[in-house]
């Protein structure tokens, strides 16, 4: 037999007790505990947003394993972060969350909720949201595009790796260009060519770039500093985004 | 220059406006926002759990995809909340969440947070988590094992695959038995031998059960319906395991 927790607390209550009902039971329930967020994270806003009443594209920089933890300095020290501290300028909304864990992947629920947070306290163009993430944030661009498959317009992982059996998941009008050196001896070239074999087979649109005789962690730099990738990426649109 | 939004607006009140404001910026924020849950699950409570002050083995059950969505009764149509349904008695209890997509993987985040209010509201013992998963469950097994390491004594993935780069992050003293039908022809046996050597090179306490001649949804019964499953998972205890 059956029973809900709370009934059979008041059959007790009125005297009526069963002796069945110290017996198993399966009961259905619903959880509503929230799951908290701390999720330390840069901002970067362009040249003339402040005076401006434009919608800008934004691109989400996933890091990778080595500036994870609680210090958001280290964020700054690689990647897009690393290259507006040095000067440059882009013409979009840059979002790097921190992984808060130095040995984890990332908690993508909670990038998630982070980046609704951006995209709706700032003027974020919701049919141009990228994704472009470097190893353990490789990772975790393949894991979004998955996981929440309406939001990006385009999908950039770098050195990273996931999950092909659920790559027929991500949006079809999605773009991906997957980057890896041919020389990554922390993780195999073969981990994207899997997955950027398993997009064309779905017929994806889908570009896979291999540096010859790059590393892992020449890969990162390499990629960023490739001017094409930038044209191409701010092409990319999303229509019928949700807004 | 890097400014704050907030001091920005002050020194803009204050009529001391500089032109440079407007400038490209980079600014170090926290998400506070909560990621909400309405995660729906089926608990079991054994025989005798009401009448006594004993903390009791917990197992997560994790079902596959065809049982996804927000019709709870779907997830008593499959594995252990099934042989429940059916009359079978064990002797923990079994927290069984609803992935309420019908398409992706578990949100694993609001996974844990729900089995978190679990294991508080019921006597559960902590250093007797137990976590087993069938297909897209597997792959959600595996997924708790890397991004959850210190709650789990032992997991159980029955024809799912995952993350082997980050097979390192999980317990060392966690235990592993693999299930996997050698002729799936949904997830590749492959899957789960590439992530059992893994274990094993990392010298983890893993097992793997290759079911010859089985498909992937025979798998499932096969693995559950195996006594030894049973007498080895409740003999797993995570020493030193938070309470």
């Amino acid at each position: 037999m059956l029973r809900g927790i709370l009934p059979l607390a008041a059959i007790a209550a009125l005297g009526l007790f069963d002796p069945e009902a110290a017996n198993a039971e399966q009961v259905a329930l619903t959880s509503t505990v929230s799951v908290k967020n701390e999720l330390k994270y840069l901002l970067y806003t362009p040249d003339g947003y402040a005076t401006s009443t434009e919608s800008y594209p934004l691109v989400i920089w996933l890091h990778g394993g080595d500036q994870g933890g609680s210090d958001i300095d280290k964020v700054k020290s690689s990647g897009i972060p690393k290259l507006i501290e040095d000067g440059k300028k882009f013409p979009f909304l840059v979002f790097s969350p921190q992984n808060p864990s130095e040995e984890l992947l990332y908690p993508i629920e909670k990038v998630d909720a982070a980046l609704e947070e951006v995209a709706s306290t700032y003027r974020v163009d919701r049919s141009r949201i990228y994704v472009i993430g470097f190893s353990r944030g490789g990772f975790g661009a393949w894991a979004l595009a998955e996981q929440f498959p309406d939001k990006f317009a385009a999908i950039v992982p770098i050195a990273g790796g996931g999950n092909r059996h659920y790559l027929n998941r991500t949006n079809e009008k999605a773009a991906f260009w997957v980057f890896h050196g041919s020389n990554d001896g922390v993780i195999p070239l073969s981990d994207s060519v899997v997955l950027y074999e398993r997009l064309k087979a779905l017929d994806r649109n889908a570009r896979l770039t291999v540096l010859e005789g790059v590393d892992h962690s020449g890969v990162e730099w390499a990629t960023l500093n490739d001017a094409e990738l930038w044209d191409w990426l701010l092409k990319q649109r999303l229509e019928g985004a949700p807004q």
